[in-house]
């Protein structure tokens, strides 16, 4: 109950400004829903021309409301504001909620008009919700500025963008009948209070259960990531993320730059920070529901119990698409099923009970506990009818039906396990249905919702389990940050060997190095290289892209080999690059194969440093199979990157490859997170490609683009 | 109305054998649904006890019904079946109701069972429908044989394989009030009767709009494909399939035979044969109601109309994931547009009328008029709170809504493009939604949905425009047959230089090659080759994997590099394979370097031949990339499956790739179409490497697994 915004989103006293007698006016209808909600605290309608309205007072302007009130709503157009939110403020009101639009959003004349009624805001003290927001509502505080109808009280706060997307939802509530919501806040334009600063309220409103999100854009990343993590620690979060159509693609001096920004990067970091990402809109409501009322799994093994065939199929199918998967039954289950249920029903998991609950439903409450038991089993899943057995075979059932409905909510109770129903019969609310919801247990309407439902539960059973894993870190290196200060002030990106030096700083192993300036030294370097196949690179700060440039010689063996590659080389760069200041070639030990990756880091404009890993080549340029996650990294979020591509199995020594080792691969990339923490002025960072073995990787070649502190 | 099946589903009489007067069985309500939907024809109750049931005289037994008797419904235990068809064949019924289970789904003597009859059916001449079957209804006949409640006679036909998900789509069409069913038919184990039969019924049957199937097998792959192209061609008709989840891995000695038989082939066959495949449950009847009522689409290109910025958000992302376009609006239309709107209104699609539309809901149908004349614009979606004007802002408004609902309906009316309507009111049931549907527009209650929809209705007039293409054919070629049969009689597959032959015989180029048999003749054959690099392969026909065995060379250059290789290439297969029966190595000029592609045929147990094309390499082996068609291909064919895989871009020359000739590749599949149709002997072929370039393509290797005749 600590939050600042608590006095603003769960107010004693609202002014209205703007208060209108015009029935089809918001700043009618705002007092006609506190009123008929039954708002307890005072409100004060401020309209210079009116006397009462709805009965009530009218305050005839801002200066003549009482010092302090807690919440303002102002309906006047955007040219207002200015001038009245600084008035508000010097009256002491706490908070306003803006309405109008015409900032921001439209032109630079709105941005400015915004940017006066933010510095009002600021020199008074009064922090503002909007402008351009469709308003608030606290359910709980009976404070429902949007007038809505048919919402009821409940666990499910909202914070959307889309005022579309609250009434949808609210509509959705009213349909299915048995959600409600807590807090509802439309952010608007974020002109003041923000993403974060909601979310931290409903993290610490005692009547918000869960938080979802409807979000167009974020504006602080990086806190509002930390926000919710932290909020993620103590309840559920679900967050719907539009934008998935945008171009993705930025243009970067790395390719981990260009891929970043994309809508997936945005997933990925916020799965990382424990939100549940859900991808539909229909999937909101219920997935915010079922991580409101069920426990958390322990695991992703499900055992699902079916009244019949068809959709025990379908559930397998869905389940596995989610990775999830179907729980091998212990020997005693199977037997203590054996026991419940017809001969001809099939004990394997999906179990179908193949009609043995059709003339007593309350079979389907006794499998359930056997399922519950067994070790084997995270999560249990019942599947069909249940619910209309009375309906479809025999009104003489409903007893047994609601006998076993009973049994059910009491299962649950006293188990850690979720129990998830999916019904037929759903739509149709029969009365043991009724009284699995009022017991606190959802019913789905559909399976792919059901499954959606546990693979956030076991999604965030596994947030939780590694949520206490710290980030990794270390001392900044002075000699690091030299390294880039030099380069900073000679105005250019880190030369190959100052980025290898600086990776070395961080205990980076790599292969020896010698940066060849002169003709004469090829020789000796050939001989200190150990006469082994080398690579020859071209060291210059005005070429980025060396292969383009043909700056880049492979598998070199002998002097006159390193001869004529430097004479190439060189010819090719000054053709390439004809005012480009070369400093020489640099000559490394050919690395032994494996399998390529790449690891980078960029700066993102709204979440600051993310990290990327994927295979190299085809996998990141054409399928951008590749993982994100927001700096400093735990242990669990670098393991997760290897765990969360796509071709993952390359890694594990799919198609002949050699298996991997991929605890080097996380250390260097737990490494590589520390360093770029540790140093603000790396703007982006390519290791590519990383050549991983068994016995360990190698960093092939590595890019660092610098920027000066400024600009960060 | 030629389906043979019309009697039976369609009846003038039906005979209830082991009606009962026990309310609880199967064989009364059967009897109580019949009277209470007013089945107009006869219903004769079979029982050697009972005198009446329901008020209907009841038949002591199959001898004393008349003679010619439609349907019956057998309501008895599976061992009475046999004995029980025979009587009702004889007795001259036409089609039977199998409702008992305990046959071939179960065990053997189950099997032996359906065997039995099965047999008595088809020397009495009755067909029948199951066993283990839900039963069937015709709601336009009044024949509900499932006695299910609350279903309304419509347009939608289903087939499906659960009961349990007929009853699911049918309280799902109860809860929404506007989606009616024509015939439902459960196949059950298809013991007589199968999809196809099925589905060739629905094709005929005049009030039938649309069919959907839910499928977890096909009996008879091949026939279900050409009734579903049938069918397509008449009404759309939209598939679930089940089993995503079933290991679709084969053993197989070709990659494409380990491939094929997956859930991914039977969606591309089905695909193909112009099914329109979803794979979420809860789109089955939003899918079938907008396609049997709205047109098809003429491209992919969709202009949105929407009253809130989020939900146009959204409508983009789920538009451009569905591989849907945003139209580019015509100057005229933006022009038309801004007469009607606000200044404030977003004239670039999606169009957003930000709040023009407020207090006169018809300028949302006015917006439409001027969408729907743009030449750019395929199809139109107007998404927001269309419908719920009244309750959300004002009464008043419900005039001018329901004006705009009519509005709209005549647009439809007199538009070849298809409108959608997505309302968040849809759940409410406003009187200007209601009005909506009965003018036979669908209205969607979320985005996704009609996002399918959309698709769906593009993906269909792409199909029925390109139907009339005819599959290619080719003469068979003797000498083709020749080598076939040789290799037949010899017991073996094919020899590479076999396959090679095999495929010159339908016009496909190879480089040449010269078979070695003697250490001798290497020196001719250098020379023949052109004295440039060469391939060297093992020639046996008891090595099918020769690089395993070590019995491939590259890139040989000069007699002695040849005469090593032989060496090493001889020894290497004699210690893989000791007994093996070495003819010689062969010998071709290297390939240029291009693009790796595969194509392939497998015959499957379930289509016949279906073929395969991917990227080489990582994309069929990791990421199983590929694309299938069954034979015959068209030219359609061949060109979809090039434009299917995820990763085409490379074919148009992503990551530096040549841009390589699709037409060359198109050309390859068909010729390999045309012959594995002509030769039956063939039971799977791999072609792996093709090398595609710019200038063409050239078959790298060739593999040919044959079977005797009796096999196919």
């Amino acid at each position: 109950m600590t939050s600042p915004l608590h006095p603003i989103l769960a107010p004693q006293s609202v002014a209205v400004i703007g208060a209108s007698a015009d029935p089809t006016k918001r700043g009618f209808k705002a007092i006609q829903g506190l009123i008929r909600d039954g708002f307890a605290g005072a409100v004060y309608p401020v309209n210079p021309k009116e006397q009462t309205i709805l009965g009530l007072p009218v305050v005839p302007s801002v200066e003549a409301l009482p010092e302090g009130v807690d919440l303002a709503l102002i309906c006047t157009p955007a040219a207002t504001l200015p001038d009245l939110v600084a008035r508000c403020g010097k009256q002491g009101v706490k908070g306003a909620v803006v309405l109008a639009s015409g900032f921001s959003e439209v032109d630079a004349a709105g941005a400015e008009l915004e940017q006066a009624m933010l510095d009002a805001a600021r020199s008074s003290g009064i922090r503002l919700i909007g402008p351009n927001t469709s308003g608030v509502f606290n359910l709980h505080s009976k404070l429902n500025l949007l007038a809505l109808q048919n919402v009821k009280p409940g666990k499910v706060g909202i914070i959307s963008q889309s005022g579309n997307m609250l009434l949808s939802l609210a509509l959705e509530a009213q349909s299915n009948g048995h959600i409600g919501f807590s807090t509802y806040v439309g952010p608007g334009n974020q002109s003041d209070l923000d993403f974060a600063d909601y979310l931290q309220y409903l993290a610490e409103d005692p009547d918000t259960g869960v938080a979802t999100l409807y979000v167009e854009g974020f504006k602080q990343g990086q806190r509002f990531l930390e926000v919710a993590r932290q909020t993620a620690l103590k309840k559920p979060l679900v967050v719907y993320k539009s934008g998935s159509t945008e171009a993705g693609q930025r243009a970067a001096s790395s390719h981990t730059g260009a891929l970043a920004g994309s809508y997936a990067m945005n997933l990925d970091l916020l799965r990382q920070a424990g939100a549940t990402v859900v991808s539909q809109s229909d999937e909101i409501l219920p997935v915010a529901e079922g991580l409101s009322l069920l426990p958390n799994a322990q695991g992703n093994r499900v055992a699902v119990l079916a009244d019949g065939g068809g959709q025990a199929t379908i559930a397998s199918d869905r389940l596995s698409e989610a990775g999830l998967e179907l729980a091998e039954l212990s020997a005693e289950t199977r037997d203590a099923l054996r026991q419940i249920l017809l001969p001809q029903a099939s004990l394997v998991n999906p179990v179908d009970v193949a009609g043995s609950s059709d003339a007593d439903p309350t079979v389907l409450a006794q499998c359930l506990a056997v399922l519950n038991r067994d070790e084997n089993v995270d999560m249990v899943f019942l599947v069909g009818m249940f619910g209309g057995y009375s309906l479809r075979f025999d009104a003489s059932l409903e007893p047994a039906e609601l006998a076993a409905a009973e049994s059910m909510a009491q299962l649950q109770q006293h188990s850690d396990k979720p129990l998830l129903v999916y019904s037929l019969y759903s739509h149709v609310k029969p009365l043991p249905l009724i009284r699995l919801r009022e017991a606190g247990l959802p019913v789905y309407d559909s399976i792919e919702h059901a499954v959606k439902v546990m693979a956030a539960l076991a999604e965030r059973g596994v947030f939780l389990r590694r949520a206490a894993a710290p980030a990794v870190s270390a001392e900044i290196q002075s000699g690091a940050t030299q390294v880039l200060i030099t380069a900073l002030q000679a105005g250019r990106n880190l030369l190959e060997p100052e980025a290898r030096a600086l990776l070395r700083g961080y205990d980076v192993m790599l292969p020896e190095e010698i940066l060849v300036r002169d003709v004469s030294e090829l020789d000796a370097a050939w001989v200190q290289l150990g006469a082994q196949p080398l690579a020859m690179k071209v060291v210059s700060e005005d070429i980025l892209h060396k292969s383009d440039a043909g700056g880049v010689k492979l598998n070199l063996q002998g002097t006159d080999a390193l001869l004529q590659a430097r004479e190439a080389i060189l010819n090719a760069c000054r053709a390439y690059a004809p005012q480009a200041r070369i400093e020489g070639v640099m000559l490394t030990p050919m690395s032994r194969a494996g399998t390529e990756v790449i690891i980078g880091m960029s700066r993102d404009p709204v979440f600051g440093p993310v990290m990327m890993f994927g295979l190299g080549g085809i996998f990141v340029e054409l399928l951008a199979d590749v993982a994100f996650r927001s700096v400093p990294l735990s242990r669990d979020d670098a393991a997760g990157m290897l765990a969360q591509i796509k071709a993952q199995k390359v890694l594990q020594g799919a198609r002949g490859a050699e298996v991997v080792d991929q605890e080097a691969l996380i250390e260097l990339l737990l490494k590589v997170s520390v360093l770029v923490q540790n140093h603000p002025q790396i703007l982006e960072l390519d290791l590519n490609p990383v050549i991983a073995r068994a016995d360990g990787c190698s960093v092939v070649d590595a890019r660092v683009i610098v920027q000066s502190e400024a600009a960060h």
